[in-house]
């Protein structure tokens, strides 16, 4: 037996089936047309940010990054709820202007900006996020040539990490951003060129669980942000600091204690030096503030015994839930949280893997798993999907092509 | 320094710039309108092909596993070259029926079909391989309610494995397959049900390179089915030996000595026992038909150091390339063979970390390579890219969009 990722709190049953956004998930896949199905609750992002912003200072904005998951509707949904947009490329940058997003609220990061995305995105009139010398160089170029002033911030190669995080993006050589000694000379070249100045952006790492781990990162990343802006001579406008902010997805995680954090910044922003006393400051959280919100559901094609070991065989898999199956950025592979959906009132009566239609060893969605008794036709909920899930996985392998997606 | 996977013999430079299929990577890029762009060359195809069947016994068919790459003008090209395919969705089976490939050479294996897909695979007449008692009794009742004589094999789980692969396909508890002691039994109620009885499908891994390996698998495979062909009681009509051909991707990988595997083959052949003396014998291969015959071509967008770290951006990565960043079935992540393209003919002259354009670390193409100087502009080359490459990764990841294909 294997034990499966703590479920997030506060989902029912009703007439025995999981509900997601007041629906029952019977009903929910019906008015899809299908499983396999992402289905995104809006209360719970809601109720997710409530609690987000009544633990931060007000001070500071919330900004969404869009690459946790783009599906339209949610984005939309999201363009009331929070401060800004965090944006990958020229992709998602096509995306908020679709949406009807305000530029204004708009950055762009990305190590890899071809010519012709800074250019989209200077027309557009987000602010860039640049990563190197060179791209600094090439967008004040590509400015001049088509009579724009541009919006241009630094993002910072912090001289440190987050610690535990899931993911590092900071401490040691990356290819992300530049590195923090040669950051005063590149703003004041940037300053001198005629762009309009925006600020920092400082991303130390992503998915940490560590109140403390957070705290001193942000602490961190402010006096990072203060002796810099001290270097270049002139108080900065606005500060990213980053996210980081993980979610509960494998058996022993715990939810970060946003309280904490939230006491911790109060602190700091009530001792914050001149070069930073009036900076516009921001979060920029993805997974923190959609993950939980979203599940994925599939349905059972066939229960098969081999060898003494009972399958589940689902309409879906690897090919819309790659980190799920444990493929993506992870070395061992442990179980999320996943759920008979159909079922979620049963108790549980045997051990079972569940695995994808895929014809791949590797896709699996529970191994050795307690699970109520499930036959054909039943549904199978893996939570925390709301994040890295549809656009994070490779559709098409297999000819299968995505998973419907609906936002409740 | 990490030492960079081997580049499939018989690539040429010509004007200091990679060929592929006669073509200068400068000419194919413009000829495809840009980059990241996957060329996959027929002559490499048809030589793989020429080898093999040179190899192998005439009696035994080549198929091919359109998953590996079912980019439609390749597979328009392997029409003429193969002597079946193997699809593994409803997808796959559009795919065929669009390029017009002949059904009756057509089999469909999957752990997890839908019951739309064993319609849809029933009326185009191809063959199925049952995967459950549960998957058969579903074919059997679908092909009366619509009246047709399903063509139904059955893919068996073995009780051994191919030692030594990339992914062991049997040996155990497996999703895949029906358990060799229950095989008699399911074969005789698909007789009895009335289907056009099509043999067996056995499948015990994927990626080996060593031949005595393949050659202990082989042997095992045509034991077993005419262990369970006697036990049925009636000589078996076809029998799907599997693949597993590897290629070399990795630093100190050699290539599968297909000459040893052959020899082996004919040995055995010349040896059947009753049961299998006129089975239609074939191997179903993917990888090995094209994965060296496919190039990933990328340009360098930014070229930046970090702490004393030398980046090569580039326009491409894992959302194109998941298997040679590391994400994908990986627990070391490894180099695959990297060059730069437009410099082909220069020695190395530096050591570099070449990165995708994705804001993510795991977006990695090859760690402290020995490579030519290359700047901002430069085309990079990854080998091995013909199979499990533009569709087995996440395009869509962070808004990038797929790749270019070609086939020259």
């Amino acid at each position: 037996m294997k034990p499966l990722g703590p479920i997030p709190p506060g989902f029912v049953s009703r007439d025995g089936e999981l509900v997601i956004g007041g629906g029952k998930v019977s009903d929910l896949v019906a008015e899809a047309g299908g499983t396999p199905l992402f289905v995104y609750a809006r209360d719970r992002i809601a109720t997710r940010l409530s609690h987000l912003r009544a633990a931060m200072p007000a001070r500071v904005g919330i900004n969404y990054a869009i690459k946790a998951n783009p599906f339209e509707p949610l984005l939309s949904y999201m363009r009331g709820q929070v401060d800004g947009f965090d944006i990958a490329s020229g992709g998602e940058l096509q995306l908020v202007e679709r949406i009807g997003i305000d530029p204004a609220k708009v950055s762009f990061a990305g190590p890899g900006k071809r010519d012709d995305e800074l250019e989209a995105a200077l027309v557009a009139g987000v602010t860039l996020n640049c990563e190197s010398e060179g791209e600094a160089a090439r967008t004040l170029a590509i400015a001049e040539r088509i009579g724009r002033t541009p919006r241009m911030a630094v993002r910072v190669n912090p001289d440190f990490e987050l610690k535990g995080s899931g993911m590092k993006m900071g401490g040691g050589a990356k290819p992300f951003g530049v590195d923090a000694e040669r950051v005063p000379a590149l703003v004041r070249s940037i300053i001198e060129g005629r762009a309009e100045w925006r600020g920092f952006h400082i991303f130390t790492g992503s998915q940490a669980l560590s109140a403390d781990a957070i705290i001193d990162a942000q602490a961190n990343v402010l006096d990072l942000a203060a002796r810099l802006s001290d270097e270049v001579g002139i108080p900065l406008p606005k500060l990213n600091m980053g996210g980081g902010f993980g979610i509960p997805y494998f058996p022993g995680d715990s939810p970060l204690d946003i309280a904490a954090v939230g006491e911790a910044l109060h602190g700091r922003l009530a001792d914050l030096p001149a070069s930073l006393a009036r900076t516009d400051l921001c979060l920029e959280l993805g997974r923190y503030l959609v993950g939980e919100a979203g599940v994925y559901l599939t349905r059972v094609i066939d229960r098969k015994e081999s060898n003494g070991v009972t399958y589940l065989v689902t309409d879906g898999g690897l090919h819309h839930q790659l980190a799920a199956s444990g493929n993506f950025g992870t070395v061992v592979r442990r179980n999320y949280p996943v759920a008979i959906a159909s079922r979620f009132a049963a108790e549980p009566a045997e051990e079972v893997n569940v695995v994808g239609c895929l014809c791949t060893p590797l896709d699996r969605l529970a191994d050795a798993a307690e699970l109520p008794y499930a036959d054909v036709g039943d549904l199978v909920a893996v939570f925390c999907a709301g994040a890295y899930g549809a656009s994070a996985s490779p559709a098409s392998f297999l000819g299968q092509g995505p998973a419907r997606e609906m936002l409740v």
